[in-house]
């Protein structure tokens, strides 16, 4: 250990109390490595502050003595953002024991809830009061608010209401020097000045450390309707999503595609998993329509389209489900795809995103790149089709070697990422860079765009202290 | 004149072609002053650039030779953001001449336009491809893209599809040293670094000049309803907002609040305005909603929702426009209070937001607070009460000084500023800092949050060539 971190410890346990600090490696291991296990750490202590003064104190110190922090929530990362370095140089700053919610207000439609708490619960507060906090992601039993806000977090009803960023009216942080900025502000307009929260938010705890946020609701919807459809092509897929799009916007929670592979695991592997449609397709489209008002016409809306569809040949079978077990259902069929994929090898995982018009070309060109580079992969596209953000995960050949595919890892993310790039896109549409991809991401940024990063991380956090190896 | 514009200007020429340069102050006078005739400046020289090359190659000799610039987009600022200084040590950047549609995608939903077109302009662009573009402000014939966007303009419509902000996929801008950074991205979702396009949004030209933005379009609405109530009180207007939200939020495109003596104002001196209510009310919503859908039963809902207003007495007597002509008279009540209070004599404007929650107490206490300080002064409340953005006018005491109320602007401002503040409030919800309020918004900022938005100018502009006399 440094004498740096040594020297600060027991201060450190000074400020935080008792229960504010774990340093025993048996205490620790858990925050030292990454929920994937992708990523092994060690730190030499995982502070826990109970609240955002105490963190407050104990940033100062460390940015005093040198000693880098890595913040954590619910440390559900896909890309290794919140794992302390091997060194043990780094101590992991906990949010959990920041979990209330502050407040919220019903005519405001405005919740202020803490950094530590799990998005699950904040929804369920949500809930209690009527309301609807209009984010959805599959970790949201285990990840934070905190680190959703600094990952800017997607999921399935971002082409409705938009991203974690959207929702986000206000936030505290404590800054890498250990002051507080106060920017809880519960404002639906402000124009005074940079909107610092958008800097804070999505940056992977580079610029200091979100410890509350005033996040907006909206009314929650009254009736859902959830439909499956067998599309042509993804091409289909995209004129079906203008079709709704055009009969009615403002009421498409999800559009989500899936291909005929995808959806073979899952009714495959998954216990109950059953396709309700005459025949299996080569892809597919998942839909979900949501309005608060009563007698909508929602579904009547929902057959019209897709009788549209039907007869343009976009879509060839639609099942619309008829009650919540078959709407959960439905929704299984998508969920499961990570779960089924597993039984099937070892998977490349790529999350990307292009315009909304490119996916077809991406899912396209992407698939014979990968046939050209290794035979017999097996690409599943999915996702988030209504926002051009498509999962694209590639099983080894059926038979092959999990390790020979996994040691393929960079060399076909690497294909699939320079094809996004060609395509105008990104190579992370919502998980954010971590570990895993901040060397990959600076291939495709411009220097004048690296440049800029890292001059406003320079600016806010002159030390490097803040999670230092994530991000430029 | 300095020696150092003295030498860059023959250079700028050569740069922007004789086109691209207004020296003759019978020809720059115009853009050395706002609209309002607030500010008076002068200035050397009008860049007029034709492309962002141009625009590049001038920033990037202005930078070397320390001279500074100030973007002008529309020249509609409402706060002298756009005014050159009164030494005539700044040049004017003026976009007008970029001012093309790049592109429109109807599967993305986007459009890339450069900054120089009018807001107008590019809603026409949007309509003829059987979009949206939903934005609108008064000034929209005149404004620009660029300087809606670095002012981060809200208007009417916020309420539903939020500020300028919301509608901005990617930027290109000419950095202070004059490299271009091109982040015209067409994503829904891109998580790899701080989110640069939200630090340029609203920074009023002080970080650099967007020259072109990717917007996010929205399916064309189909039908359109706007009513008119009689309100209690303007808890009663919220409370009627809230039923509308909880009936259905995603239709709710405006919600607007009158004041009895704002509607007085428009009714006195504005020719055909007419009240089609039983009798004036102390207190009015104006209320639009809109859907793609057909046949979505907008009016059905509308009429219930009032109709349980009034059983309540939230609202005392509503009319639904019947036909195009009666929706616009409605909305002239709302559009002509500037125009109709200025016939009443000089008028203290206030642009301020408080939680939407606080309006009332924010109406009551400010009007309290007026009468206190000038006996007789009339208060005008009125604007975006959906959002909690009210703008505060206070006209002279009947047959009162125009030249004694004026000199009490200051005065009056502070007051109501004072009072928003105390509410959790922005003293400026939609019009911005610019030269009239970057002081007083020192004034209300935490030292923490001025630190951290200084850090970030110096960080991208350190020789503060950008709008210099704007924000921190």
């Amino acid at each position: 250990m440094t004498d740096a971190r040594s020297a600060v410890l027991p201060h450190l346990r000074e400020i935080l109390g008792p229960r504010g600090m774990l340093t025993d490696p048996a205490d620790t291991a858990a925050y030292a490595e990454d929920w994937r296990r992708l990523y092994q750490g060690r730190t030499a202590a995982v502070l826990r502050p109970a609240t955002t003064a105490e963190l407050a104190s104990a940033v100062k110190l460390c940015a005093e003595a040198g000693v880098p922090l890595v913040p954590q929530g619910g440390n559900t990362s896909m890309v290794g953002g919140a794992t302390p370095s091997d060194d043990g140089r780094e101590l992991v700053v906990s949010l959990a024991r920041l979990n209330r919610i502050r407040d919220l207000d019903r005519i405001d439609m405005t919740m202020t809830a803490e950094a530590g708490i799990t998005l699950q619960a904040a929804q369920e507060a949500a809930a209690e009061a009527d309301c609807l906090l209009p984010l959805s992601i599959p970790s949201e039993g285990t990840a934070q608010i905190g680190g959703i806000l600094s990952t800017n977090a997607g999921g399935n009803n971002t082409v409705r209401y938009g991203n974690a960023r959207e929702m986000v009216l206000g936030l505290e942080v404590v800054l890498p020097d250990g002051q507080v900025w106060n920017g809880l502000r519960r404002l639906r307009k402000d124009n005074t000045g940079y909107a610092l929260r958008h800097l804070f938010i999505g940056a992977e705890g580079t610029l200091g450390i979100i410890t509350a946020a005033v996040l907006k609701l909206v009314p929650r919807p009254r009736e859902t309707e959830v439909a499956l459809a067998a599309v042509a092509s993804p091409e289909a897929a995209l004129d079906l999503f203008g079709r709704l799009q055009s009969h009615d916007a403002a009421v498409v929670n999800a559009f989500e595609y899936m291909s005929g592979a995808g959806v073979g695991f899952v009714l495959k592997h998954i216990e109950g998993a059953i396709l309700p449609l005459a025949a299996p397709a080569d892809h597919y489209a998942l839909i979900e329509l949501a309005t608060t008002r009563e007698n909508a016409g929602l579904r009547s809306g929902l057959e019209t389209v897709l009788e549209q569809a039907l007869a343009t040949g976009a879509i060839t079978d639609a099942v619309i489900a008829e009650s919540e077990a078959q709407r959960r259902a439905l929704w299984r069929l998508r969920e499961e795809h990570s779960e089924a994929q597993k039984r099937e090898g070892a998977s490349i995982k790529n999350d990307v995103s292009v315009p909304v018009s490119k996916v077809p070309e991406l899912i396209r060109r992407a698939t014979a790149a990968c046939a050209a580079l290794v035979p017999g992969v097996r690409p599943v596209p999915f996702g988030h089709i209504g926002d051009g953000n498509i999962h694209y995960d590639v099983i080894r050949p059926e038979g092959g070697s999990d390790a020979e595919h996994s040691a393929r890892r960079d060399q076909g993310s690497r294909l699939v990422h320079d094809l996004v790039a060609s395509l105008g896109g990104s190579i992370s549409a919502e998980h954010g860079l971590g570990s895993m991809k901040t060397e990959e991401a600076r291939r495709y940024k411009s220097p004048v765009e690296v440049a800029a990063l890292e001059a406003i991380r320079r600016a806010l956090d002159p030390k490097r202290i803040m999670n230092p190896r994530v991000l430029f």
